[in-house]
């Protein structure tokens, strides 16, 4: 209840909004604690509503965070119960954190005129970026059971296995020490795929001397982590560890930026400004970063058009990478904790291109 | 670019549209081949256009369907260029296959009243929900994967053991397999937690006698399957045998009735009058199945409110539950494919409550 009382104050304190309705899987999974809820009505005045679809209403009638929890009957037409819902706590100026055309038409249809409606996507993300203590503990964990995973793969990889042996063993590893599961598709790109940042991970053999890169993330208690290493099967060529060495520095430069009040798009110039200068800046073609919690892209983006500003309590993303085409790629990640002075990986490992033979 | 012509053929032709947007990643996976596209505008005549951010362009460019990818500048408003192109393309009823109220309301003002808009969520679902050969091959190795991941869950459920401890023999035997992941987040749940259809996996330990619902899918190829056993760590129990039969029975019944130009609510009721008839009505919480291809949940829904009649392709689950709070739950599940007479089932394997020691 905590979270949602934060909520009103931002919504209904600062913004003047009376009522809010949530739509977000992972805002309604923040603020309920409870997975798979259809969506929440909160009301300036009254108890907020939870209202779930019967296949888990009994889990969240059990586990929910909020008093009033509904059944959604067979057939029934949400939104228009909502609607109803909206009039009947006299709600004049509501709010939304995100909706369909669809949705959208139905509740001001079903509140013929008496509510407006404006979409507020960024309200619930002021409370989710910033991490609490007991969040971060989980984050913690998560991060432990990744840094396992990413010991795994250095462990495995050699010529000749195959890029999803390789994933069966970093999930294996997250999982024997209490994963619930993982963050995202673990990735494990290898050679001409290892230049796609999304190249993910196939029944392909891994070659002598060919560029992996290993992106991974555990979950724990519904919290994620992200990591990324790149190794080489074999030995690396001149190449390879200059390009390593580049990107290395690059997210090095990066992390000695991140603290308290630091622009977000300051941290990525750090990065880019590094790679730009030993003559790859065309080729890190995606942002530095991007906030990591429940979901495991999040506000805030540390990109060159961010307008954030860190600040204690975010866990942000440092992912500087080169991608060559036809040749391979070399990104390194950490997910970083922005502390009151300064910043911690909490992932963290070996940042070596060789593996363990 | 089959794909898409088959949709301008049902979009273009039939329905009487001069343009379709597609925003749905799983809409734009299967049409153009490749993930992580941002959007694609298909017109009446001219070449389609796939728009990508920077970070996935090259891997587009490389991979896509599509002639023409276009990269997303960094800061360019999206929606505003769609709109510009299809004031250039002339396009002046454009579907869309979803939008959210920000988008819609972007391209609107972009096309200054020249186009109308109208979402049809469902046209792209004609296409997709009829299985062709080449995506049957992928969905049997998906079933056949996870065959074999339930039955590394058979030889390890036991007193003692962990789910989390479950889940990662399952998944690294399918990954050994050449799985490219889960369909979704495996689930093993024990106790009363199997009581809840989407109870989820923890590092909570199995206790002899304890019901454990096992609910899992292997992805291949971008494809997924999905299946359910429920198992007994130890001996079951008259009660827990009796529960079992009845949604035996109940799958059994509905699988009888799958068949081309079903009903899709008739093979619902199959699976519900026999376990109304057994006196667990109330306890059969949800809709007896889904369709499954390259999302785990699809049309045509299998449950007492859907419209859809089966046709050969499709490839829908089967999956009746009882489910007693404070007790626990059992759910048998399958997923099937329709053929021109009759059904198959894709996954497999013992129906048995019993582990296997």
């Amino acid at each position: 209840m905590d979270r949602i009382n934060s909520l009103k104050q931002i919504a209904f304190e600062k913004k003047g909004f009376d009522g809010f309705l949530i739509m977000n899987a992972a805002n309604l999974l923040y603020l309920t604690g409870v997975p798979g809820t259809a969506c929440l009505l909160i009301p300036k005045k009254g108890n907020s509503i939870l209202h779930v679809y019967s296949v888990n209403y009994e889990q969240a009638k059990a586990e929910a965070k909020t008093p009033k929890v509904e059944k959604v009957k067979r057939g029934e037409d949400l939104m228009a119960k909502v609607a109803g819902q909206v009039k009947a706590f006299k709600i004049k100026k509501l709010a939304a954190d995100s909706l369909s055309v669809e949705s959208y038409r139905s509740i001001m249809k079903g509140v013929k005129g008496t509510a407006k409606l404006k979409i507020q996507g960024s309200l619930v993300w002021e409370l989710r970026k910033v991490k609490t203590e007991d969040e971060l503990e989980l984050m913690r964990k998560a991060a432990e059971l990744t840094n396992a995973g990413m010991k795994a793969a250095y462990e495995t990889i050699r010529p000749g296995v195959k890029e999803t042996e390789v994933a069966a063993e970093i999930e294996y590893a997250m999982r024997m020490k209490d994963s619930w599961g993982t963050a995202f598709e673990t990735s494990v790109a290898s050679g001409a795929r290892s230049a796609y940042p999304h190249g993910g991970c196939m029944e392909k053999q891994i070659k002598k001397g060919e560029l992996v890169v290993v992106d991974i993330g555990a979950k724990y208690h519904d919290y994620c982590s992200d990591m990324t290493r790149t190794m080489v099967a074999g030995k690396p060529s001149e190449k390879q560890m200059k390009l390593h060495e580049i990107v290395k520095k690059a997210q090095h430069k990066a992390f000695e930026t991140i603290k308290p009040k630091a622009k977000a798009k300051d941290v990525d110039a750090a990065a880019r400004k590094t790679i730009a200068d030993a003559g790859y800046g065309d080729y890190f073609v995606h942002g530095l970063g991007h906030g990591v919690g429940l979901e495991v892209h999040e506000p805030p983006a540390l990109s060159s058009q961010s307008k954030d500003r860190l600040m204690p309590g975010n866990v942000v993303t440092n992912e500087p990478g080169v991608y060559l085409i036809d040749y391979g790629g070399v990104r390194i990640e950490d997910s970083v904790l922005v502390k009151k002075r300064g910043a911690e990986n909490l992932t963290n490992g070996p940042y070596t291109l060789e593996t363990e033979r």
